[in-house]
């Protein structure tokens, strides 16, 4: 901690200091975004420790903020880290938040697994929603990466018309199981196309030109883990699990960002609150998102225009034929590893007080 | 009409004669899979007419049935078949049809377009589902692919348990858009990969990993005119409107399969009328579809399992979040060019009576 700034976030003010940064799975997917993100946000990071599995400790990372020599992570190598992000998975968090937390009395965990976000004294936080559930807590999770996603669009939405029934298809990229997923799409992609046998280690069948309704273990009411992550996790982050949320998970050959396609129906009557120029109008306001809705003009949402961009892109706005004056359709566009992951990451850490 | 034959269908027997046939749109996807459908189902093909456009008249195609010289249509050329197939597309539909069943007095036509689909004297036809609605028609509609795919699984759980509502979002294959699609995904995939420049003349957008959310045009309820064929042609083959039915339809960097993801809430509580397992079981006894149910085991629905393939899969069968125990939700696949085309359309070319 060396020196004191005022940044803007969503049009407030915050007090922020210099912060000795890590982050724990820094050659992953997730690790190399936070990296770039934390650059882009100009985030004010005094010093910079990067961990790595043992095998990759030693190396040398190009990093915005210069070359960094990787370390294998440990307790005692984190004692003057104020902000560290763990992207690993929920078996490292789960091994080594409590007593990093208890042994560096200052820190701060931002975990991006999913090992602590259905504890209800752990807050799950969308800066741009539920800021406010941080206080001081000093391990904070991030929400997975379809959620997040969906949030950003349907919280805007909920806040105005009420939200009573909630219906998600998505089509989610490769990148949701990191560099050795996209690696496994580019690969095998180009083995298919050149009639060369096809291989998959990452998913549970080949994806190149496939899609697979599969992500995550199946739970006991046959939805899966990574289905239930968006009902559980949408409930937490808006405070209010009054609205039942069903989701379909699909994983498709894409290679960073996920769609999502969204039914819900309302509590208040959409047409006669000012129909869709009002949906619309909320959305051209809501922090985080790019309206991209002229399909006459074949501007909407896709990976296209949404992979490596910050913003959510939502479109297809139309009144859902199902639930009539209070139904609505959209669909949503985020890349996975910015807004479904490290940019969320990285805006937790601008709120936290250190 | 050469010889007559008694043919199996559906458990019941019907009588057939030897028929003269003919291809309009031979070499088109629809077309050559019209012509393995035939072949497969050992159809009774006396004579067999093979059009193409005027470019390709006078090539040579091979098929099952041997060699064929390509021909350009023409209604004179018609003269002596009993079942010819429009596998062209609406305008070629809309300026022959009439004109062909006046000059030709008993000429059947399978029209693959979606000319006539939603013209209440001509029937719109899934076999397994409707086809006592062909009465003596002898003009027949075959229905969009989504639709068709769709139709095959929902039909039997809308007889058993009624329907309410119905929601669909849809992952449609290149295959839509014939040939010239599926050869634009795999050349472009090829060249993105190469990084080479990647370019779009079939789809609006390059299709190579990305996803497009636009098929066909743009309706003044702001769904798309496919997305609206499945609410139209669902509710004419169940002869029932008072169900809505909501459709997203997005086109996803797959070969031939389409799949669907499907939410319904039914009339009868499902909990109350066997469950699961009557779902299950109705769908292991639903003609032309097979049951993908078992995610433990990694068996369920995709364009991996479902192309070139005859029959619809079904699986990630379950309760419904949204609509408790009367909700009700699954995964479907079916191959584009056979369920959603062809495949349907010979099926009804065995019903009809010449």
């Amino acid at each position: 901690m060396i020196k004191r700034f005022i940044v803007a976030y969503n049009k407030s003010f915050y007090f922020m200091y210099m912060a000795n940064i890590a982050i724990a799975g820094a050659t992953g997917a997730v690790g190399q975004e936070i990296l770039n993100s934390l650059a882009k946000k100009e985030f004010p990071v005094n010093e910079l420790k990067l961990f790595s599995s043992s095998r990759s400790a030693g190396n040398t990372q190009a990093t915005s903020f210069g070359p960094y020599i990787l370390e294998e992570f440990s307790i005692e190598a984190c004692k003057n880290i104020d902000i560290i992000f763990f992207a690993v998975g929920g078996d490292f968090s789960r091994k080594y938040a409590s007593e990093l937390l208890e042994k560096n009395d200052k820190i701060i965990i931002i975990d991006n697994s999913s090992a602590f976000r259905y504890d209800k004294n752990i807050p799950l936080v969308v800066p741009a929603i539920n800021a406010s559930a941080i206080k001081n807590s000093r391990l904070i999770a991030n929400p997975n990466c379809t959620t997040a996603i969906l949030a950003m669009v349907l919280h805007p939405i909920y806040k105005e018309f009420g939200l009573k029934k909630c219906i998600v298809s998505t089509y989610q990229a490769t990148s949701g199981a990191g560099n050795p997923g996209m690696q496994e799409l580019l690969h095998e992609s180009k083995n298919y196309i050149d009639g060369l046998p096809v291989e998959n280690k990452i998913f549970s069948h080949p994806i190149p030109f496939n899609l697979i309704p599969h992500i995550d273990v199946e739970q006991e009411n046959h939805y899966t883990k990574e289905e239930m992550k968006v009902t559980w996790e949408t409930h937490k982050i808006f405070e209010d699990d009054s609205f039942p949320l069903s989701c379909t998970a699909v994983r498709v050959p894409i290679i960073r960002a996920h769609s999502e396609s969204v039914v819900i129906e309302t509590k208040k009557n959409i047409t006669e609150n000012g129909g869709l120029e009002k949906v619309r109008e909320i959305l051209i306001n809501a922090v985080g998102v790019t309206l991209r809705d002229d399909i006459q003009n074949n501007n909407y949402p896709m990976p296209l225009n949404a992979s490596e961009i910050d913003e959510v892109q939502v479109g297809r706005i139309r009144k859902n034929l199902v639930f009539g004056d209070f139904g609505l359709e959209f669909f949503v566009c985020g890349d996975q590893l910015l807004r479904g992951a490290a940019l969320n990451a990285v805006e937790i850490a601008e709120l936290v007080k250190i």
